[in-house]
């Protein structure tokens, strides 16, 4: 196979590390998947992304110099202008740590940097469900819950390329603790952890809470997880549905939010709880499409991303594109 | 006084409209306010628009052909694509109303069309508090609650220009009633209107209600207006303080919801009620700053507009002044 021109693109995640080599129009060449090496630090994951990379370019038949550059999504707040990593969640270790110098060095080839959920609204916009898209917000619903918007044709950055923080919109004063450390907020609602805490205080205060549906599955499992609070609402589940019902209203009201502020034509929503699509989300982008002003319901389309595990693989790899030029 | 080419700023209002002729560099050759005609429907404040810009003209010694066009700000939402203005919450009788068409056969220039809040904050960010500034949000404190979003130095527009609609921000999912209809607005905890309401709620339910200094004015004035619950507070009264603290927390959830969606580098608060900045706006700032994310928060400047009456006007004649050019 001859070699061609192509870019990395690194999708850094707490559990698993993607990595494809993408060619200028999209296609991926090779791609695999690696558990991320959470253990021995950020030296020891470039180390692995450097590895993944030139075994994805020998299996594709790609030499090194057609290797342009790379993109790389990281699980949580960086900064871009540095190239920089904060406290990212879910990999201890990684305070202040040179991420962009560090990969860049290991790739032989410039680096740039985003955060996982901007990269992955970048994706779908590139080579998904947003292809042709100007004005778009996204909504990833995982195990928290995070967002990237488009406006005008190009990812809102802000300043220091943390814009899109949906996750930790205020939605409620006061209300439900997150995992942040604040109250509030639509991913203490709407993300799995969040779903699965709201299950756990509803199973502890009601009482029929252990002989329901819920309670019995729960117990058997260790907790309630959002695949069993799944299993439970489809089955009738009172309580489960209760917890849904929570769900609903409250990722309506982020939705709302994101709509007064950006008139977007699109919303999309892509992560891995689009399974329980039925369950809230469908039902939230209905509710939150009759709350909108009149204007800015009129030509608004919600819908699901469509890239699946490769959406923040082709992400970073439009990074990486645009970055080249 | 020799002719020089020049841009009309239109800044309407409910009660009062604006009009300024504005040079390319942003000087104000002339400016005049009048009483909106509301009582006439559009077609007599279009009227009423041309006049002022005629007397303006004359008075700046401006002649007809040196009007290059004209921009205006209304008070709500209206289709820039369009020009055609929707319901106009102050303004009966402005329902799909053609506004760009009839006031530029008007005025025999080209007209350029914004959101008053929108066009504000375009007018803070090219002549007044937000020069040179790349990603800045800001919040219009007054009856109601605006905004506008400034992106890579560009005005946020979205899909039809009713993006940055801040006041209609989700606070509290359930909430109290907005005067849009729906729950938990922003608005409806931070605008004046919010504010008022709030303080009769709390006289009618407390005990210490009939008695405290804020009800005593209140009977007086024949409710709670801002400016009694302003007086009423600085005088230590516990309801008015109340009112404010509550104020205090959803503005600054707002606020925190702007900054972890935009990571602007400036946050600006406008309007009427900057009056009690003391009571709740610097108490917002101040709180919403120890609530965002340490990486948003780095660099991030709270500060107030600088335009006064002429914000909107400036504003409108930044629209125009980017129309032709």
């Amino acid at each position: 196979m001859a070699s061609t021109t192509c870019v990395a693109g690194i999708d850094l995640g707490g559990t698993k590390l993607r990595i494809a080599l993408v060619t200028p129009r999209g296609r991926i060449a090779a791609a695999g998947t690696w558990p991320t090496d959470t253990h021995g630090g950020p030296d020891a994951v470039v180390a692995q992304m450097a590895a993944g990379v030139r075994d994805m370019r020998q299996r594709a038949g790609i030499v090194a110099e057609d290797l342009k550059a790379a993109g790389a999504g990281a699980p949580g707040p960086l900064n871009i202008r540095t190239g920089v990593t904060s406290t990212l969640p879910n990999l201890p270790g990684w305070e202040d740590y040179p991420l962009r110098e560090r990969l860049s060095a290991a790739l032989a080839c410039p680096v740039a940097l985003g955060n996982d959920a901007n990269v992955a609204a970048l994706g779908e916009h590139r080579f998904g469900a947003g292809r042709g898209v100007k004005h778009m917000a996204m909504v990833t619903l995982g195990t928290g819950v995070g967002g990237g918007v488009v406006v005008d044709g190009r990812m809102l950055e802000g300043t220091l390329g943390a814009a899109g923080e949906i996750g930790h919109v205020v939605v409620q004063v006061g209300g439900r603790p997150c995992g942040c450390g604040r109250r509030g907020c639509l991913e203490a609602y709407a993300g799995g952890h969040g779903l699965e805490r709201s299950a756990a205080a509803l199973l502890a205060s009601d009482p029929r809470g252990p002989s329901s549906e819920l309670g019995r599955q729960s117990v058997a499992a260790g907790g309630p997880t959002t695949r069993i609070l799944g299993l439970a609402a489809r089955a009738g589940d009172p309580l489960a549905l209760q917890v849904f019902d929570e769900a609903t209203t409250h990722l309506a009201a982020g939705l709302v939010t994101l709509v007064h502020l950006f008139n977007p034509e699109l919303v999309l929503i892509g992560g891995g709880l689009t399974a329980l699509r039925d369950l809230y989300v469908d039902p939230a982008c209905e509710l939150a499409r009759t709350l909108v002003f009149p204007l800015h319901a009129r030509g608004l389309r919600f819908g699901y991303a469509a890239l699946g595990e490769n959406m923040g693989a082709l992400g970073a790899a439009a990074l990486a594109l645009d970055m080249i030029g």
